[in-house]
């Protein structure tokens, strides 16, 4: 009974949300304006790609919880986008764009909160994913708004250089979900663990291809067309970089090879190369990326394994080693690789990012903690009709 | 021997049919038209990833009729593209459009006959299959043909409203499907449970979320780029509100979430947003997709067991309540959403659609039904050589 | 430690020629220009996709290698495509594109290079798969710059038809895996059953269909607007006619269809209409289509077995079949189909293929297997950490 309230009052709050957005009528712009949007949109299928069968599958690993994990993207990124255009739509933050763009940046949101549950997925119930997606997205604009719109006035409009989203989507997004893992580690979770088998982990492979693929349009999802190309070879470079590293890294750390790095180590390159993907050279994207890859295989091969002994606390896919690393490096290699780039302003902006992150994972885990929470992890059999 | 004979005579027909459609010339064009052709053809290439993994994998729900399930949905886009074409070419139907419109055409008539074989899976033989399509398209053609381009007088040309094809395709196909299912359950075959596990569930929620992923690309393929963007975000919007709906239902009607509602009710915004989905607002768009989920999901809950007790047939994958009842109610919905409709058209096109579909469903049901019946269900192992 | 010391001296290899290679500056041109460079992009993106979970999925049939397999595809693109650029950027060789046009010719390298490996796939140890990708891309490139740039003055620019690569990407690989395998077939690998079950089967097959649906986009990728969209409709049909060919040639010959006939020859229409894509019509191209389907059929049921039981060696994916066979009759066909072709050039550009395939095949084999080399066949266990 309590529960179908909670149901009520989710639905209540992502409709009524919903409700308030409305449909931009498309300006009058000339042919070729329009091919130009076009091409935005077929970016943001792309994206739409990587959301669902990319997020949604690579964290498919999980044996015994792949169907409640596809259930779950499923609603987050149906919580997400309406829930970022109806708050940016409502105006109440200063973000505006037209209309395609729009619906890019709402893709985006919906990335940063996948993100953040795959530290903790397995210990939500599905509705506590859309409340999750409730609670994650205002402060994602939030964030969002500070960094690219001068919000609050910390950070000049156009200072912080983060094209692609190491900061404002991958770092936000794992910084979120460590905080919320802080709530919603059951001491039975934390020595329940995760199996994998052949099947879970070729899913997670495909998840992890698709992501490979498309990510070259995430990154040059909002770049105008005279630096589009330049932006999508670099992205190829910094993910063949990091490719090649993963597998030298988890080779020479482990001896024999982790499928789950070459999941998702090999993708680092593409997290490191946002915020600079537009603005570098392919040598240094190359290099970015190989950096990357180096820096999350060691993530998931060393420090994993030590931080979650340290703290008692799962990141169950391992998201700081995957986004939040490499993130932070990339975010840092900007000051590096940019000419005349605006030092303060982009170690404030990584700052805000980690501050912001942290904070409202924490509040937020507190918070879904209070709606319910399992002594060890769910299963698939625990909330799906299975024969 | 005879069964050769079959196999020469449908190779035939379709190689007939094929060798008369021809290349049109690419008319001189200005290069800016050229550039909005070619980003038609990556619509096209997103519905391609529909029909093959989306509806196919869709299907491979069951169990141990997954590797029969991909075949049949191979041998149904290889004969119903060619066809669709040579017919239209033949300008026996008064159908003229320019080259890529055409391959779009072809390949929604593709997606309503691998809708109508979802209503009949496992009880064919692969090259019944074939048979399907040779029979399915022109009916296809022929309702296609009435509702659009004038045919026998009845609607007036651009008076039906229906751009993403709630009627003509998603209607159209399930409708045919019922009627097909009359001649093609056997008593056996109606008692044997259909049996799905793990896998085959994420693979069928990988279909699942590949058409989702496109549907935007589906309902805009023949939208001109004015109109795209808004049409595109109403998509998105639609298929948003059935993906929570779904949900919601799912749990309130059945306690625990069904995968299959997960799998299929999640896209019914889809099917109904395709009437409306370049003449309405997005938060409309919303709650029809919301509406639309809640149909379908009661559809797959309550109704689907009623009705198949009641006509001792079965529906393998439910099309009635994934694209029928969900199509009919879009189609509806264009009467109270949009501006000016010409109401005694718009349901006068649905029910000559549902007339046509029946008819044409019972008929091609009982010819099929003359080439060879199974007492019970078909398996991978009876015509796939399985190690 | 040797094979530390390998490790080493193939990352320095691979990294030194990434190094040199530059990001070329945007040139100066019109909007519209631009957005044309952006439409090759999202083919570009196709291929990438075709490379990964197309190619990749394919060959993971072999049930006990699958992780292997997709890692192995991994590390194959990342190490063609900077090679492919190194190499052709410090313009050793004659081939000078605008940027994107690269990033495509890189893919079709990498095509090249997975062709090739699945003939000895399950064979090499992955860093040896690096290796491979590092020996074969100089000889693909020497191969290229012969038939399409007049190296050596042995075949005049433009002479050679070959738009969609039937001869220069397929061919070529096939028969350089035809080369490799001599050295790296054991007695004991010769003698071992290659397993595949349900489930490797529904992976393999999907990767199958994403083949095919972005087959248009490998064809057309370079072609100019004007000639894109009759291109994709000849692809297309090509496909059509080949799935629904191996289908009646699968059970005419077997009897019963192979679920390996479905997922392989299928694609062969559109191997064999690579050469003629832009320059023959719909009709031409289905009949070319089926018939490829046919000798691919053909090959895998009757010829596999022969060949490989007179020459003792295995071809672990049949590319034989697949892409050599239907390689070459296509670009035969050209001979036939297209006006005024120079019929010389042709033969010449398909004889020297042939050679210079086979000769680096064998010689590249031989230094692979001096690598090490498995008496038997190698798992997933082998070198993947396997709860």
């Amino acid at each position: 009974m309590s529960k179908k309230l909670k149901f009520t009052l989710l639905t209540f709050i992502a409709f009524a949300f919903v409700g308030t957005c409305f449909a931009n009528e498309t300006q009058s712009m000339s042919k070729l304006d329009q091919v130009i949007q076009v091409q935005q949109y077929f970016r943001a299928i792309h994206i739409m790609a990587m959301l669902m069968v990319g997020f949604g599958f690579l964290m498919v690993f999980v044996k015994k919880y792949g169907r409640s994990t596809i259930t779950a993207t499923y609603m987050m990124v149906a919580t997400a986008i309406p829930l970022y255009l109806a708050l940016t739509g409502l105006s109440i933050f200063n973000i505006q764009e037209p209309d395609i763009n729009k619906i890019i940046l709402a893709e985006f949101s919906a990335a940063s909160l996948l993100i953040a549950s795959g530290a903790i997925l397995g210990r939500l119930k599905i509705y506590q994913y859309i409340a999750l997606g409730v609670l994650f997205i205002p402060f994602y604009v939030f964030n969002e708004w500070i960094l690219f719109s001068g919000g609050l006035g910390l950070i000049g409009v156009g200072k912080m250089i983060d094209t692609g989203g190491s900061i404002v989507i991958h770092t936000f997004g794992a910084i979120f979900g460590l905080g919320a893992i802080f709530s919603l580690t059951s001491k039975k979770g934390y020595k329940t663990e995760i199996e994998s088998d052949s099947t879970s982990d070729r899913f997670s492979l495909l998840g992890s291809m698709v992501l490979w693929i498309f990510w070259p349009s995430f990154c040059a999802a909002l770049v105008a067309p005279p630096d589009l190309i330049r932006t999508v070879i670099n992205v190829i470079l910094a993910l063949s970089g990091s490719t090649l590293a993963t597998y030298f890294m988890s080779v020479a750390l482990r001896k024999k090879v982790s499928p789950a790095d070459i999941a998702n180590a090999t993708l680092a390159g593409g997290v490191a190369i946002g915020s600079t993907c537009d603005s570098t050279t392919a040598p240094i994207a190359f290099v970015i990326g190989a950096l990357a890859g180096m820096i999350s295989t060691y993530g998931f091969a060393i420090l994993q394994g030590k931080i979650q002994k340290a703290i008692k606390k799962i990141d169950t896919c391992g998201v700081l080693y995957l986004h939040g690393l490499p993130g932070i490096f990339g975010g840092l290699a900007a000051l590096v690789v940019v000419n005349g780039i605006d030092k303060k302003a982009q170690l404030s902006g990584i700052a805000i990012t980690l501050f912001i992150a942290l904070a409202s994972g924490l509040l937020v885990g507190k918070i879904i903690s209070f709606l319910g929470k399992k002594t060890g992890i769910y299963t698939d059999s625990d909330e799906l009709i299975i024969d």
